[in-house]
């Protein structure tokens, strides 16, 4: 018996802001420790019993989505390409199709969230349910542990009608419960009660083409599928779904007072990450995102203060319900610090902006092995680049070199210039852009692997 | 009729953390606006009537002293070097020693201290004392203005024996008072109030030496110096001192409490620079001291927070007093940013770290016009450099070379090199070092303008 994991991953939150922003939300971004929150969930459902997982997710995250996977050592993800975010009825049903499964197979539809035990405990739970979904009951797992701190899907027991599936705001898509069931019940669950659906997410399926190794559901088509929630308007009103616990602590991070109910604190209740001291404090989370960053807190009670390079949030724990309105106001203005994340994630790897003046700029740039940046060329600006880790291969008009570590390349104002990293460890480089205008969209790009042109 | 001013600015305080630190210290940081507390001293201290000023302070701020003061146009300022802390009793003496002007010479004696109200009321303040300063009175200016979050010299009126001189902690030297009186009143204080101080500060000056246009005492003899407050031990118990109001605020700006003082504020009693947003929040001070930083606050009481690259302080303002204590605990688990700015200031310019990696390190340098960094080597390192604005001249082994805006230059491992600034306008610089070990100690110098071989 395999089990076919479907995950939903194309939340786009702004609870966890500025750790996660609208353009790197939380599912992707190391809250806890190493490994994200989506990487968590996948390591837990690989291995013996599991197909190969399927993960639904927003165009805009598809390589982090890949690239995050393979950083686990799952290489065979299949990555499903939602032009434009339908919520996750529309989703699941679009992935059932697609993963062309009978009837008979079971899926464990799942948002990305934060499980507490072992990834053992985990697996036993689900495999417990697999009898009577073989009978053609619907489980849907949840954690009725009461945490006013953290939305989540609640079970009362009883008629599964009744469920009160509370949802995290922005964060919808990966706020509600987990629900293991039979390809064939859900499509009918689905013809019963959304039977508006069907025929554009068929379309969307039977329109949809292959891109670089994701599968892009056809736009016009998936732009048709009304908004329902999977776990509320399907599973939460489906005849045969049975609510079962989880067995252990399964918490959406849907804002800060979760990350610090889940956090390790003090004997006054603070919870600190990174290079915090803490004096004369309590019940507060105090961060610093970077290594580089030492913050001070002084006679804080029920505070929230989280510092990275560009961004710094200090609130009051009761009152963080107003950041997502605070941060559509900041985009509003022009800020880009309220939705882009400092780094940004490309197919070839990634970059960052270190500092920008009168007339320069200075990145540091990451290139996966393999990795190959667009052909381009720019009309406003000349570039240096230094070679800090690993070796590029570097193209300037007809001539193409090897750049070692410590070696460094100029790039005039108009040369069709393009870099790559042929080698097998990821390559660093340090850009110091000269010029008067800096924009991204001063590029004339020529060429693009990644279909970008 | 000459006034000669003598500004005590060798404070070391901590509390305005982090916008300054030990190593840059409040008198010369930006904290209100463009100019430093010190600028705007010196510049109310210009001009007619006042003599070229002299200015006591710390041998690790005697460049800052003079650059500080040319930025403002003035060049003339006498800046008498301390080897060490001795409080402004010694400092004060010494400076009178030094300046070798005669009995009747008024000086003006003053701390950096920030004045609410404009240089022409100043000066009229000052100038209303000189009749009774001539008769051979001891005038010490001072606020009555109740501020109980600003420590400050008070005036009870009446004897001036019973001044209470409140000292602001860490950055004693400069809380105190202001004080006019002639020179020979002075000394006559000095030799009966503390006697013992009259020789270590003549010999500091006698033995002590001129020093690229500095005065240094001599640290032997200086260190003699028993440390007493001018306010305080010499001028608040001097027989015919008077106490004489100011006519406006005139606030030491010892915490951060006195900076939410002085700022503009909302209806919510809420004070915020640079790029801050403020939502519920109230009696709050909030800063941006970076304009790549942008800062949230929410439903904020009570609280100052302050946001720099490298470091963050959150605390309630009650409580203030117990950043001292958090810096020294700081500084001895050898995090440098408890005492330590991001921006290194040297005789030649500055110099600022951007990002430290495995095997790499960015830094922004900047040269003044006629700058020279010294003749040197790295054991550990090789230097890429690329001039992003005005032009250097780099010397290489045997080779010297002018490198334009835009240009770059390769400086490997082992290299005797130099770079220096022959033009009129500032040359701003990037610099990628590759390599092993990034410390400041692995430099080989071989000469020097500035004597620090």
């Amino acid at each position: 018996m395999t089990i076919q994991p479907v995950i939903l991953c194309g939340g786009k939150g702004s609870r966890l802001w500025p750790s996660s922003r609208k353009s790197f939300p939380k599912q992707f971004a190391p809250i806890f420790g190493e490994l994200t929150p989506y990487q968590e969930l996948l390591q837990r459902l690989s291995g013996e019993g599991f197909a190969a997982p399927i993960v639904a997710t927003h165009d805009d995250f598809r390589f982090m989505a890949t690239d995050q996977a393979q950083e686990v050592g799952i290489w065979d993800a299949n990555v499903l390409v939602e032009p434009e975010g339908r919520d996750t009825a529309a989703s699941v049903l679009a992935a059932l199709m697609k993963s062309g499964a009978g009837a008979e197979t079971l899926f464990l539809v799942t948002p990305v969230t934060h499980f507490e035990g072992s990834d053992e405990a985990f697996r036993q739970v689900i495999l417990s349910a697999v009898d009577r979904v073989r009978r053609g009951e619907i489980a849907l797992f949840s954690d009725a542990a009461a945490d006013a701190a953290a939305p989540r899907a609640r079970v009362a027991g009883g008629r599964a009608q009744n469920f009160a599936v509370v949802q995290g705001g922005a964060s919808d898509a990966c706020a509600a419960g987990m629900a293991l069931a039979r390809g064939g019940d859900l499509m009918r669950a689905y013809e019963r009660l959304a039977p508006d659906l069907v025929e554009p997410c068929r379309r969307a399926v039977e329109d949809g083409a292959p891109d670089l190794g994701f599968f892009r559901f056809e736009p016009e088509a998936f732009a048709g599928a009304r908004k329902l929630s999977f776990a509320h308007d399907i599973v939460g009103r489906a005849e045969r779904t049975v609510p079962l616990p989880l067995g252990g602590a399964c918490t959406d991070i849907a804002s800060w007072n979760a990350v610090w109910t889940l956090s390790d604190r003090d004997a006054d209740g603070v919870a600190t990450q990174g290079d915090v001291m803490a004096v004369n404090c309590s019940d507060s989370l105090l961060r610093s995102d970077e290594d580089t960053i030492q913050v001070l807190g002084v006679g804080l009670k029920n505070v929230v203060a989280v510092a990275m390079r560009d961004a710094v949030l200090i609130a009051d724990r009761s009152q963080l319900d107003a950041i997502p309105g605070a941060l559509a106001k900041l985009e509003a203005r022009g800020r880009k610090q309220a939705a882009e994340y400092p780094r940004y994630h490309r197919p070839w790897g990634w970059y960052e902006s270190l500092v920008t003046g009168a007339r320069f700029q200075v990145k540091r740039i990451m290139v996966k092995p393999g990795g190959v940046l667009s052909l381009q060329s720019h009309v406003h600006r000349s570039e240096h680049w230094i070679v800090v880790s690993g070796t590029a291969e570097v193209t300037i008009n007809e001539e193409v070199k090897l750049v070692p570590e410590n070696g460094s390349v100029y790039i005039p104002v108009g040369a069709v210039h393009r870099m790559a990293n042929p080698g097998k460890v990821p390559m660093f480089l340090i850009e110091v852009q000269t010029g008067s205008y800096f924009g991204e969209d001063d590029i004339r790009r020529y060429e693009d692997i990644y279909h970008r042109c």
